[in-house]
């Protein structure tokens, strides 16, 4: 069953890249409201393309926001199998700034070994690559080796409003033995990684609100609070410039710190400052002081300006005292930090440094819990093992530094351990211009999530 | 003369409305390079009307930017009659935010006492007061009381940068007894302002660059400095947030302090808290500590933000690190500060402040030295009178928080004392959207022009 399966992924590669390629034409980007057609059309693809491999009860269920895609596949249970819920997104990132792109986002082109396109990497390659491990034993055996369960949601970009209802309401249906997600990065090509923790999120817009209208700064200069000064006096009032530290008062308070064992283990990873420049360009690397780069990037919270918005932001020089500005800021948060009193502690920190001359409003826009799992439960280890199989590398073992909103609500919701793996690569611009995803990390990554299925039969 | 030039300007107020409507039609916004061709219009459109109420020696002078417009009426040197040089601007500032106008900003709407259009009131509705008064004497004596220069510009909003290359050239042809301007606001309907000085300027973009291209901050968070993180911190080092001051180092070391009598000159006018209230529609008034407001809006520096350009302005919660951010921020200069100086120490203070993980760049982009002229010249004195004959109405004597940027360059290469006056008022909504002018302060505005160039044909 394992062999007939790998050899029908080696003999339609074409076809699942194709396949994937049809996928990623639709431009279906969450966060803006024009393009909820496009996450409906991703939605429908992913599916049709269940419903044609011969997964059961496939259904795109309807939400307030954009759908959810299930299907499943149970054997008899007498046979006693274990049950895998796997977990993957069809939604993708906005493209702009859209003049940075080389090739158009939603025409996907193959150069050399890899693949361009927004959403090749995040996630819809690493998706395509779970659907087309399906497909590979269901075309070849008519069956699956464990029972599968498929949750694909188009809101992930958007921390996933619509999800944790729908978990909520369905947790008998989705109960499963672990829980699978492929929605992440190797560190190179010789690196799979098993990430067994991830940060959470708080995403805050800081709004400051001055006159009531834009004003001259001649006629009004000194007469007034300008809310560019003000906001921009607030935002620097939340990190320490020479440490980085987050000033928040209570911040630090949670945070865990890493064991001698955890420490050991994310040490392992082969990330030092050379890797960390030709990643980002950067001139210099930077990051909360007496913390190692691996852990900064995951072990320990941050803060991002990502945008400010207000005033005058055209070409030359008008002179003007905006009436209001306004900032998106956010702070991933690592155990035991949670978004809601962080939050709360941000809101109040920032109305204790406003002064009276302006208006200000801080709004929770989007929130993550951070989650840390047991990187020695069995089918974590499977995971470990598939990777070796998939790759012909031993993976490494990491926290990551990203967030996936919904899996602290499945780990607690459905009580099963999350397993953490991925195709993509660092330098796949995910969430930037010219997202892209290695071919054969797409091939590999078909083969790994084969050889996990036939691993979990036997945890 | 005098009689029968306010007889014809009472006479033909419809005309003159509908003339400065037409000008206010052309979108001539000198800050965009797409409008260069109605700036072109408008200036045309200025030589035209120069031209039908038998104005001389009408040109509309090439430059490497937006065109010039020139026009004089000289009459025999033995008549021995005082020369005044007439400066205004065709130019007008940009109109965003667009969705804030309640009526299209280039189709002029009567409503009431006011005329609301881009322009109105900063400068079309001011300068074309003058080419109404120039049309009321010669339409009805056949020439004016003295001998006349006008000097029309396209470039004021962008800080005139054609306009010193073309007097230097043309500092003979200029030459003067004095030089009257008139674009400005009145404290109210009943204080007309002489305007003794103006403020300077230098105009700033400040720009962090960080990494080589945006990064995801749940991957990069905590690797790089987030150039928004810098920069806002840059940003905020620039004004204590207690006292207001420019923090900048040796600010204030060539700025001159009031003598008692101009502190009582400035003191007379009724400019209060309530007032800036009104005004500007703020919850509260700020500025330098230890200043009288109508001191902060005229003779002390000021800062301001105008916008913040980079990573994500959209609806939603993107999660990038920008690769780079870039601030517009100006500062108002006074006696005896310069641009030049300023901006290298603004350069020198940035670059002492900024962390080596980002490179940063500042540029000027746009400067005015500030003036301070003196309040007892007679050519001065006899706009106080005028005013009074035109407004019925003493004015008060104040400096000008805005900057003109080439006052300067006049008073010093054509050395004649500025005449500064204006019809404009604080809630015109110059530089915002929905300007206006009100109607009442054109005609007097006409009529106060009349008056002056008689009452300078006497000094």
């Amino acid at each position: 069953m394992l062999d007939s399966a790998l050899q029908f992924a080696r003999q339609n590669k074409a076809a699942h890249l194709s396949g994937l390629c049809d996928w990623l034409r639709i431009p279906s980007i969450s966060t803006t409201p024009e393009h909820a057609p496009d996450v409906r059309r991703a939605a429908d693809f992913a599916a049709q393309y269940l419903r044609a491999i011969g997964m059961d009860k496939v259904q795109v269920h309807e939400t307030t926001g954009h759908p959810i895609v299930y299907a499943e596949h149970m054997q008899p249970a007498t046979l006693n199998l274990p049950t895998l819920l796997i977990y993957g997104h069809f939604d993708v990132q906005p493209t702009d700034p859209d003049e940075a792109w080389t090739r158009p986002p939603f025409e996907p082109t193959v150069d050399g070994d890899n693949l361009y396109a927004r959403g090749a990497s995040d996630d819809k390659g690493q998706a395509f690559a779970i659907l087309a491990a399906l497909e590979s034993y269901l075309k070849t055996s008519g069956k699956l080796p464990v029972n599968i369960k498929v949750l694909f949601e188009g809101e992930e970009e958007i921390t996933s409003p619509s999800l944790l209802p729908y978990i909520q309401s369905h947790a008998d249906e989705l109960r499963a033995d672990a829980i699978l997600i492929a929605d992440q990065d190797m560190l190179d090509s010789q690196h799979p990684v098993i990430m067994w923790g991830l940060r959470g999120l708080l995403y805050a817009e800081i709004e400051v609100t001055g006159p009531a209208r834009d004003l001259h700064s001649g006629t009004f200069g000194g007469s007034v609070d300008n809310p560019f000064n003000v906001l921009t006096r607030l935002l620097a009032q939340l990190q320490d410039g020479d440490t980085r530290r987050i000033l928040i008062p209570g911040f630090y308070d949670t945070v865990e710190e890493l064991t001698d064992e955890e420490r050991a283990l994310i040490s392992q990873a082969p990330i030092n400052d050379d890797v960390g420049i030709y990643l980002t360009g950067a001139p210099k690397l930077a990051g909360e002081a007496g913390y190692p780069l691996a852990e900064r990037v995951s072990v320990r919270p941050t803060l991002d300006i990502h945008g400010i918005m207000g005033g005058f932001t055209g070409e030359g020089s008008k002179t003007v005292i905006p009436a209001k500005a306004m900032a998106k800021v956010s702070l991933r948060l690592v155990p035991h930090q949670h978004p809601g009193p962080v939050f709360e502690a941000l809101t109040s920190y920032l109305k204790s440094l406003c002064p009276s001359t302006v208006k200000l409003d801080v709004r929770n826009i989007g929130q993550a819990v951070p989650v840390k799992v047991d990187y020695k439960h069995p089918a974590i280890q499977a995971a470990a093992t598939a990777y070796e199989k998939g790759f012909g590398h031993k993976p490494v073992y990491l926290r990551g530094g990203g967030s996936l909103p919904i899996v602290h609500d499945m780990i607690r919701i459905l009580n099963a351990p999350v397993v953490m793996i991925g195709f993509g690569l660092p330098d796949d611009r995910t969430h930037s211009p010219n997202e892209k995803f290695h071919l054969p990390n797409f091939y590999h990554g078909i083969e790994t999530v084969i050889h996990y299925l036939d691993l979990f039969s036997k945890i």
